[in-house]
């Protein structure tokens, strides 16, 4: 268990993780970030930021020595830095949980032998699996990369096999993955913590709407009744188990009209659809995933307050003062000096009353 | 009103200052702070730290220049740097407030002005004044420093004349005040804020106790009914418009059985006894400090919990793992290296239920 004054390395400088050095100095626990950004949004919160690329052993050496355990803000961190960090200090959660989130055919093959449903997919390394893989997943389907996609970036929908061969070229050919389109009523996410001990906590799960592939709003309670949240929790559960987790990891589900649930895909991190946390539960999920790679004990994941949060997405950003006299409305930004489209920019979150 | 990215520089690097940083980089403001302590609780979340002494110019001139509105975290920041400051970049609440609450025969002469209630209090200078004095204000008195007092330092209590001689020379003779011993049946403040506009938004007053001249714990709601807490909020809406004031200000009361409120203290700044705001309210008095200052319009101070903040003084931090452990319970540590007997470690605020 760290001692307050001891100091949790964070690998990744944007706004999860200034918000992790926040809810780090409200324990009384200092941050180191690493990232090449000198202007990211996590190093102005955070005590100290190493200024360097993932590829640069020296400067990884010396915040190996600077932490007492490394932590990260976001999962497409080179793996060659993940396990050059994991030979000197302790990494939660640590390369092997990387390895799977940072490949979309590896997390679903997981989730899968997890025993939980997916979208039928098909890994991609040539024009032919793509063809091959079509009559498997039906029309319409989608064609991503396996790795490093993220607010819909590196995706195509396929809707006839005549635009399958651009797409897949369009994309670089190979590691790719092939989904099946699935007719979901909504989509959720279960935010989940295991500590150093094992202990689980989850928050309740809040129901997401996506605008232009983008998160806007997450809600809590989700209105999706307690049958679909609790084979989500059940799945967060497992994988956190599996895994051997220690942190906070973000499942994001489609809930079916025949009450079915698919993981549609793993964060090993925090995520923007836990950002109400900060103002509806006396621990935050940033504050759990500081608890967790502490080795503290985890929160109390218990909600107050309904809400529901709303991102600000590259202009919105500019009504800041406009929502600043909202009554009843949290407003974060992130220290970006720069608006731009589809960038997030900061988030709100309003309470709607206490939690039922 | 600052636009995001600019800077608020802040005089004083305690956890207020600390906690002050954290609620400005929410609002994406960045923070500056001027404090003599490398190590300081405020350094470790401000984007900025200005390593000088108050008497040190050049320093002052520096941080100036690199600030767009200055405001503070204690009210005994030197009159002349004030000053020096202020002839250079705005200084929210300014000299003029700062003059008040430096002096407690002022603070009390305003009060008194205002139509406000005080304990009996006479100027001393002398000891002749001290003995004339405790005709006035009866037996027990309390004689303090004009200046510079807090947590009970500089202060004696008088249970008889023959007392009177040793404690005037003991606290330096001149610049005290005698005043008159009060038999409230409790303690409570207002946390108050103006803004720029003029705009005044009230806390809930919380019923504040004190253990060896520190405060202990601070709850929400005070349980002393509607009548006593609006005295004590006219009191506080009348200071803050006489002032003219821009900030938080935080009026300590006592409550007499007769239902009578007498002002104790004036705090130009924000306060230990509001620090249930940070989770019990979705702006807190530290981002309404932040909002004030930077000419944002001020944040709703509803309250949605009920709240009990309690201090974490000296080797009570020590308890931390088992607070944290605490299901409810939110715990703030501030940074501090060093425990030591009387000193504010950090505070636990527990959330009791929906507000009533």
């Amino acid at each position: 268990m760290l001692r307050p004054g001891q100091t949790i390395g964070i690998l990744g400088g944007g706004q999860l993780g200034r918000m992790l050095a926040m809810a780090a100095a409200r324990l009384g626990l200092r941050t180191h970030v690493f990232e090449p950004d000198p202007e990211a949004p996590a190093a102005q919160t955070a005590n100290a930021h190493m200024i360097a690329a993932y590829e640069d052993q020296g400067a990884l050496a010396a915040f190996a020595e600077a932490v007492d355990v490394v932590t990260l803000e976001f999962e497409n961190v080179p793996a060659a830095a993940v396990a050059f960090l994991e030979a000197r200090v302790p990494v939660r959660p640590g390369a092997a949980v990387l390895a799977v989130a940072q490949d979309r055919v590896a997390e679903k093959t997981l989730a899968a032998q997890a025993g939980a449903q997916t979208a039928p997919f098909v890994a991609v390394d040539r024009l032919e699996d793509a063809q091959a893989g079509l009559k498997v997943v039906g029309l319409p389907a989608m064609l991503k990369t396996r790795r490093a996609g993220y607010d819909g970036k590196g995706q195509r929908k396929i809707t006839s096999e005549a635009e399958l061969a651009a797409a897949v070229t369009a994309l670089g050919t190979k590691d790719l993955i092939l989904e099946g389109f699935v007719p979901f009523i909504a989509e959720f996410s279960v935010i989940g913590a295991r500590g150093l001990d094992g202990a689980i906590a989850l928050f309740d799960p809040p129901v997401n709407v996506h605008r232009n592939h983008i998160l806007d709003t997450s809600t809590v309670p989700s209105g999706l009744g307690p049958a679909i949240e609790e084979k989500g929790r059940a799945v967060t559960r497992l994988l956190l188990d599996r895994l051997n987790y220690v942190g906070v990891m973000a499942v994001e589900f489609f809930a079916l009209a025949d009450g079915a649930v698919l993981v549609n895909e793993i964060a090993p991190r925090v995520h923007n659809s836990g950002h109400w946390t900060l103002e509806a539960c006396i621990v935050s999920q940033f504050e759990q995933q500081i608890r967790a790679v502490a080795g503290w004990p985890l929160g109390d994941p218990a909600r107050h307050s309904n809400a529901v949060m709303t991102n600000l997405i590259g202009a919105e950003a500019e009504h800041y003062a406009a929502i600043a006299a909202e009554p009843g409305a949290a407003l974060h930004l992130y220290g970006k000096k720069e608006i731009r489209a589809g960038r997030k920019m900061g988030h709100i979150t309003r309470l709607t009353g206490p939690a039922r």
